[in-house]
């Protein structure tokens, strides 16, 4: 999520989300921090999304929520149906204002700018680079992109305008910096089209591929090579199928009316006469793939015959789990194919000779690499460097860094607050860092609580203590002579908190606490997080 | 862990341990399951360790624990020492009967078998394969290898003993399967050295390094590099420092003596003159280069003129952990420089290539991949069917599978109980499933207590309840409201059940866990593990 201010009024490029990684947890979503914006809502007068992936669109409706639906809404077709159908799931679409992003029609008024959108290619279709003409020329930022002389759709990246944009002396590029690690070019997408017809062709059985559901012209590529084979499609997975409908819908995936059947009419069909696509290429529970693999889904059982394509790559963290779906395909017998040992796949991002190309056309006087991670942004930096950008005129920013813009270039002014936030169940943004650690300590080593029930005035012990374990015990046997070492413990304590007159109830508790910790340690060489109530009657 | 059986005569060839992915809340170790060799351990004659890797050895101790210690454990000079290290630290080392394996030697008795150890190249020194002879021809285990023809020490697999196997006729092969899904020859471990040496003539201040801790030959290229450029070498980390002095002190890694300085030392040096030697390569919490990426280093601070060398790959499950620590050091202003960016690391093991020309080499009669993942086992056997063997003479064989070799070539004639078991704490082998799925609820949602105090006659309540949470709360107010709901509802239950007369113990405990579990799912979406003690006086 970018802030482009001028004269005060907000242009917000962007806003996405992403998802926890695995020390976050009970974490659902990470969010950007949206404050800075919801101090300035009602100066916000336009958004504008380059795309239609979570991780540019995600955080829409939470942004919303928080800063009111009145600044105009911009993106273009495809991407203003993925926003929709996400706004109706929360409510929102009544009450937002969209406007559709022509790509190529000239400047129109967004906002406080005078903007301009153009096309650049990516792994969803529709995708658009953001110019906003400012006093001191204009500034560019790519979104996410590739350079893809013969894309699906024939949508090439728009270089030209790019070009004469440089002739006119860019102020400042913004640029997708995702593959600035990877040496060379990234290739066609149409280059994994071949391959897949291959694979569909030659499969003796069913063949079961997954994507990014979002990945229209892989999903079509897939269903053309089905057709052309005398395939049936059967989609399955609730986000695949959503994303074909929309696409279908406004023209930018084509089947044929009878292309597409329902997972219970799979029946139907011999096994070389279907193509299944679904969900699951990152192995998320609960996905069509995940419970395929897992021999849990009520339409597709795994054939020996099947081959199964992975038509993606394992985003960060989520490498495990996909191999593990792998692994059990072809357990069950399955010819498994990802990208790593077969051409089933290419990048949506510009690779490093693909930057510097865009460097090049665009000439920029000053440059911040965007979109990636620290050491890929680096890595931008020092390919813009060397496309000529003058070192000074490159400026990495991190989260909350306010850069100013004027004839002399691009200069760090400031540095706001602004990291993430987080979903946490109904909760938007404040979990407390002590409920993450004492969720990092339960989920470790579990909990142990005792009871003790003591006389208000003197001590003495009215009911035996109670004694709760979970997540945590003695294996040997479920744990049961450990309750009742812990039962004596606490008996003991109890005694000698009567026997010295240290009856207060944090003394007390403070004192059982620390005899049960010490002997869950000994006896189990775990720490369970210990919780002594007393209870004084 | 592979177990061979002749007469009911048991070899056992390495015990090596895994460690949990992240669904594994709470557990330390994975562990092969022992229980077949522990149920024969009278018959278990001799442990044969290929070469030092945790995967290989790092279950020994725990075998020797369960099995006793009366089977000799074979292994090279240099596997010996990593050994020795890791059974002094249990205890083990007085009781253990160790025997060098003398690679190329010819044959010895090793328990049931005549066996012969053959040389092998691989990412730790003094690796071999194992051969055991049989009445139906030898056996070939590879253990861990690659095909290097300039190894670092000189000592290449030996192929024209492999060879010369394959001539009389090898029986059945297995071999390492790890980068069977890798096309073409893995490079030699050699030609990371002069890319190493580049980067330490190069860099401006110090470079810092970090690698396996076992990988001897990387070590010794950089320690060579900085010896070639005149600067002193520090190392930092336990396991690095342990790993190097073995290494040293059995003649596997040559350090000049005043070659390698302590920590302390490093201020008497300009940053030029310095190479550092780290842990971390994995992101480790606690590692050297952790805590240094963190700032939280005693001895190492990052300077903007440092150079940080990733001399290793993320093992899979490690990738954002390694991320993280990249993009720390990046941020701190070091120049970082991986196996993605960089010509910094190769493989320790052999390529589709490679394992062709093993097969090619060995010929074996019958194949069976081991050492990897199912889908790497598959891809292998694929490798082995190319290669000529024929397609009912491959075999995969998972955890517990049990493989008889007769004339005929090998069957699989019975399936044993033999997965991982787990170390949790003090606990080895039966971590109960509802403990670990205690943890993964208690670490998603937290946990609520609610003690309500009741007359055992009258059911009449004694105390004001008390309600605890614990990695849960409504955030904004610290879950004071949430509280205070609690202890209304916690009333209104034990209210009703005094009128209703439902006063038995776990009915009040059944309510009450209803009525709680409710109002936190409704109030903050989050589903705690509720806990409700009802104590009767």
């Amino acid at each position: 999520m970018t802030v482009f201010e001028r004269d005060g009024r907000l242009l917000l490029l962007d806003a996405g989300l992403s998802f926890p990684h695995s020390e976050m947890f009970g974490i659902d979503l990470v969010l950007p921090d949206f404050s800075y914006v919801a101090e300035r809502a009602d100066r916000l007068e336009a958004i504008v999304l380059t795309h239609g992936h979570e991780d540019h669109i995600g955080a829409l409706p939470y942004l919303l929520r928080e800063v009111g639906t009145n600044a105009e809404v911009w993106a273009t077709r495809l991407t203003l149906g993925m926003v929709k159908s996400k706004l109706d799931e929360h409510g929102l679409l009544a009450h937002t204002e969209l406007v559709e992003i022509k790509p190529g029609n000239g400047t129109v008024k967004v906002g406080p700018f005078t903007a301009e959108f153009v096309r650049v290619t990516h792994s969803v279709p529709d995708a658009v680079a953001v110019v906003l003409h400012t006093d001191f020329g204009p500034i560019v930022h790519t979104g996410d992109f590739k350079l893809d002389e013969t894309p699906v759709d024939g949508r090439v990246t728009d270089l030209t305008r790019l070009a004469a944009l440089g002739d006119e002396g860019v102020a400042l590029l913004l640029a997708d910096s995702t593959n600035a690690e990877r040496p060379g070019h990234t290739p066609s997408e149409r280059t994994v089209a071949a391959s897949l017809r291959e694979i569909v062709r030659d499969a003796p059985g069913r063949v079961i591929v997954t994507s990014f559901s979002s990945h229209i012209h892989r999903l079509q590529q897939v269903i053309d090579a089905a057709q052309a084979c005398g395939r049936t499609v059967c989609v399955i997975g609730r986000s695949m199928i959503r994303n074909i409908n929309i696409a279908r819908n406004l023209g930018y995936a084509s089947v044929a009316d009878d292309g597409l059947i329902r997972a219970k009419r799979l029946d139907e069909f011999m096994p070389h006469e279907i193509v299944i696509i679904c969900t699951g290429s990152q192995g998320e529970p609960g996905s069509a793939l995940t419970r395929i693999a897992l021999g849990d889904h009520p339409a597709v059982q795994i054939h020996h015959t099947d081959t199964v394509v992975l038509s993606s790559w394992p985003v960060p963290g989520n490498e495990v789990k996909v191999n593990e779906t792998v692994n059990r395909l072809a357990r069950l017998g399955a010819k498994v194919m990802t990208e790593a040992t077969d051409y089933v796949h290419v990048s949506g991002h510009a690779s490093a000779g693909d930057l510097t190309r865009m460097l090049e056309t665009v000439r920029p006087r000053s440059f911040v690499p965007v979109h990636g991670e620290f050491r890929m942004l680096q890595a931008h930096a020092r390919l813009a460097e060397a496309a000529g950008v003058p070192g000074h005129a490159v400026r990495i920013a991190d989260n909350g860094t306010i850069l100013e813009l004027d004839e002399d270039g691009v200069s760090v002014v400031g540095q706001i607050e602004a990291g993430t936030i987080l979903v946490d169940g109904l909760s938007v943004g404040n979990v407390r860092d002590v409920v993450l650690r004492d969720r990092r300590h339960l989920g470790s080593d579990g909990v142990m609580i005792v009871v003790a029930t003591i006389a208000a005035d003197s001590a003495e012990v009215l009911a035996d203590p109670e004694i709760i374990m979970r997540g945590f015990d003695s294996p040997e046997d479920d744990g049961e002579a450990l309750l009742e070492q812990a039962r004596t413990a606490v008996e003991r304590v109890l005694d000698e908190c009567v026997a010295q007159r240290a009856t207060e109830v944090h003394v007390v508790q403070q004192r059982l606490h620390d005899a049960l910790a010490e002997l869950a340690s000994r006896a189990t060489g775990k720490r369970p997080m210990v919780l002594p109530v007393v209870v004084e009657v």
